[in-house]
């Protein structure tokens, strides 16, 4: 897709800009902030906010500091994740994880760095000086579905659900914390700052959970029928962890079901914006279809 | 002093208000953000942010969500620094460190949660609603100071100092950033809520800057002459683990001069207000004859 390109482009280029200069002779931090930036994401998030800024009429470009923010939580998250206290992941999209490189204080720091460095490239960006009351309340939800109400009770769900079988139930509230949350951020986000109106509003979230559920009932399919060159990581982690997944509960077949339904509900979310929504329609069928 | 207790009394009662409520049933992460809050800690940072902002004629109780943001990331940072890999440090404050009662997992999330909830709570504060470009300022302020090139710098400065012996000034340079950076945010993010001109906003990063120095040479002093059960932490630990601190580098009586002289420095600071800041004055006095 030549916007998703294009978008990328802007993204990579302004995250490489918003990284702090770090004056001091201890530069293992800000190589590790870097590092882990630079991992090869999909960059799905910032995306969703850009886009969801356009299509509501908003100026996407000036919304870009908050792609950016998105981004940075969702690689601190990473970061922190695959620490040895927690999901100890020697591996990240084929690459060493940043506690493997930079040892694990660095990347405790490093992750926190992301996350605190986030608010300011919210607070500094152009969104923020044209349409001040927007950002705040853009900032006052990045930090929501972030934190312990979102992302991050996603998180301590997860570790509570290790080596046990959840229910079904269980694991579609973890799955809308820990993936959903941020996803949600960003189409939400981007709605915020355009001005619009409940209804686009409405239907961006909409879409956003049902893209969060595919994007992670996905996740789990592929951890099963990938293989570790295409997934840039172990494939059968979740088996290892004794992890309950949308495959161990439903099987294959009805887990690739679930995520045509939700596909499906993302793409159906749309209708109010018409035509002008083909690209996030587009985005989610490739997501489904992903490999990696 | 009676203003500090009353500032006191409206900051650890809006601290609570601002929790998270986890509405999944895994409590262990809001529990641990309670915990860390709620141990004993002097509030010196956000009385700091508070009397600042009246100092320069603001609304010091429409900066409340500010001031509670910045005791939120001075807690996660103390719940970060004593994990196993970074200090290691099993008491905090009298009370077993974070890691201790509630695990390792736990703790790197909840300094996590309590870092994302600083910016919410600043966010949603009433100098929000109120003057929108400022509060964008003071989250800004909040990040830079917070982030690799404030606090999180000052510690990786000082996990790389860790077993050397370090010349002065970067000793210096450490303590600027780790204490410092945090201390001067909370005194600049009360005048830039406040709208204070430059003569004053400058006048309070000077205090600023000096207090939080004349701050960590007492703490260096104290972990020599203190017993563990004032200081709440067993003392000697910074010989431990053979860290330069102004004691070592320039004897105990050296050290107390140059506490009085930064004291004294801070003091001067603030003859730009007069009267009016008979407050921050006795601040500093009693911050330099504490004993924990």
């Amino acid at each position: 897709m030549k916007r998703f390109d294009s978008y990328l482009e802007m993204i990579n280029r302004r995250l490489t800009a918003l990284l702090p200069v770090c004056t001091y002779d201890a530069p293992d931090v800000c190589d590790a902030m870097r590092y882990s930036l630079d991992g090869g994401g999909k960059r799905i998030r910032p995306v969703l906010l850009l886009e969801s800024c356009r299509l509501c009429g908003g100026d996407w470009e000036g919304a870009l500091g908050f792609a950016c923010a998105l981004e940075m939580i969702h690689t601190y998250s990473l970061v922190h994740d695959d620490l040895p206290c927690m999901d100890d992941d020697d591996m990240r999209r084929g690459k060493p994880a940043c506690h493997i490189v930079f040892g694990e204080a660095t990347a405790v720091l490093a992750g926190d760095a992301l996350l605190t460095q986030a608010f300011a490239a919210a607070a500094n960006s152009e969104a923020a000086k044209k349409t001040p009351a927007r950002a705040l309340e853009a900032i006052a939800l990045l930090s929501k579905c972030a934190g312990a109400e979102g992302m991050i009770g996603g998180q301590v769900v997860d570790l509570q659900s290790e080596g046990k079988t959840i229910a079904l139930s269980r694991l579609q509230t973890m799955d809308s914390l820990k993936t959903g949350a941020l996803m949600r951020a960003a189409c939400e986000i981007g709605a915020v700052l355009a001005g619009a109106d409940n209804e686009k509003r409405a239907a961006l979230v909409r879409y956003a959970e049902a893209l969060g559920q595919a994007f992670q009932i996905v996740d789990d399919i592929l951890d099963v029928t990938s293989d570790e060159k295409t997934l840039g990581k172990p494939i059968g982690s979740d088996a290892e962890l004794q992890k309950s997944t949308y495959v161990s509960l439903l099987g294959l077949d009805r887990a690739k079901a679930a995520a045509k339904d939700c596909t499906a509900a993302a793409i159906d979310a749309l209708n109010v914006f018409g035509a002008d929504a083909a690209f996030l329609r587009s985005l989610a069928e490739n997501l489904m279809t992903r490999t990696s």
